[in-house]
């Protein structure tokens, strides 16, 4: 599998990042791979998703690159985030061993829930191979929030490959 | 007539699908075709759709393409979709053999009405030659639906061809 | 002046229209023009618009060409038209010949009225030197005036530049 | 650093400009630049703003270029200023000689206030160093505040540098 355009996509990396006292949450766009068919067209192998990295406080404004936690929205869970109303809340659950050996060994739940200027995104990590039990909680600001909402919807079509089956690259012949 | 670069067009192929227990929906965008004019500018021959693509289920996340039903919403029923609000209900018919000796023979009836979570969106086909009646009924989180309007409110202007209007295709002088 | 790419723009032309009763309504982009200033770099020289054709009917889905009229929104009206809330109006006044010797002889004006699902949009045509009063209208229902919203807004950063500021033209060496 | 794909960025000029009894305003996006990582890939270097430039009136349709006040929204005050609901307000602080030796000796702040039809926009600008104290305000309409949301939406994932890192820029072999 492909970038869209036969070439490896992904080159040019963009995040948006908030930086708060106990920990730093980072977004940034992953775009989806694509395939040849037999009948000649490129089709979506891999949807795209929107990666939320979360790393803990070790000193003002340093952060723990080694001790990050990923959370990979889906283009479905990138709906429901981007269509949060004031007050509400959503949760997500993800198995990233899932369909493997260590199925169901370790949890991740993504919280999104509203405060009186924003909300707070929080990760838990549940890992009962290592027996460990981790959570990173960043608030973020209606501000903030109004960002990420704004680029992820944009990011969206991006992330579905409509941006792509709308938009084909060009073939440049020289 | 030929896609507005004067190549065929969509050849990358990118759908959004939810699967439930008794169907699966698919949406993609469909592009608009061109013509060239006596004056020489290129002109939208026939606008884009949003093709919608319902199958039924033949077994676990099985679903059945033999057995599918097509319905292709128009750029006015797409802005009648985008612009649904909580509650709202919409109602759109169709006549694939409008026009042709078989015109009323066939009715198509897309229809989308709110529930707790989302929408039930469901085709009703039905068809006087062969005497079938068919219904299939696919329920649509409020996610996904949010999922679906940012897709449809960022493929309408490609669909309208605006987003050729607007940004001309390159020309490769090599 | 010229298009942003140096090469005349606007080749391919896409609207969208509304055929009613009494009239159809067409609306289209106009994209804005550029010129290079001193300093080497380009620069907008005359903002776009979106162009408004009203065309008065002669028989069933035959409309008359010869007695269209045209109101261009500007880049602040546009602004107006999309952020009309459910029941709002609004109305614009332009004179096609200000600033030359008949200005003041020829005035246009638009109006856009709620009605029970969407708005009319009418166009006033006074004109001193003929001694003609030409006034039409069409109800756009909520689904078309939908379709509307979301071409204009997608239009907007086109019309004022800013897709092209944002989005420099690529340069092809072969 | 440099501009995402390798050649100086922002030749084409395009602002939005509001021109009153008092003073004008013109907002234009400002791209990111970027720089190349030891790894290979290109990274934002320094995010992207809106630049809002203030020009005092001296005249009928006169702006006093010379006078002229900057302040530079960056991506999260952007989203703040799109997030605006009707009778909302919001306003911020800038320091531009931040940590250099003149630290805290100007002051800028730019606040966003409701008025019946649109916003009063006023930038204070405080020097300690001169024993200055300047403000201007710029009454906004609501179709032009539409305008500006719009335009400031539409340019924030190019500030951001995610439209560049969804689509990235064509290698063209000649």
């Amino acid at each position: 599998s492909y970038g869209a355009d036969g070439r490896s996509s992904g080159r040019i990396y963009a995040d948006y990042s908030i930086f708060k006292g106990k920990a730093a949450l980072s977004a940034s766009p992953v775009l989806p791979t694509f395939s040849k068919t037999g009948s000649g067209y490129t089709k979506v192998d891999r949807r795209g998703t929107i990666m939320l990295t979360f790393r803990p406080a070790i000193g003002e404004r340093k952060y723990d690159s080694e001790k990050k936690q990923l959370f990979a929205l889906s283009v479905t869970e990138i709906g429901s985030f981007i269509s949060l109303g004031p007050g509400d809340s959503c949760e997500f659950f993800h198995d990233p061993s899932m369909q493997s050996r260590d199925a169901g060994q370790v949890r991740k739940s993504l919280s999104v829930k509203p405060h009186t200027d924003g909300y707070f995104i929080s990760l838990s990590v549940t890992n009962n191979i290592l027996k460990t039990n981790e959570r990173v909680t960043v608030p973020v600001t209606t501000a903030e929030f109004a960002v990420m909402r704004a680029a992820f919807s944009y990011a969206l079509p991006h992330i579905m490959g409509w941006a792509h089956s709308t938009n084909p690259p060009t073939e440049n012949v020289g």
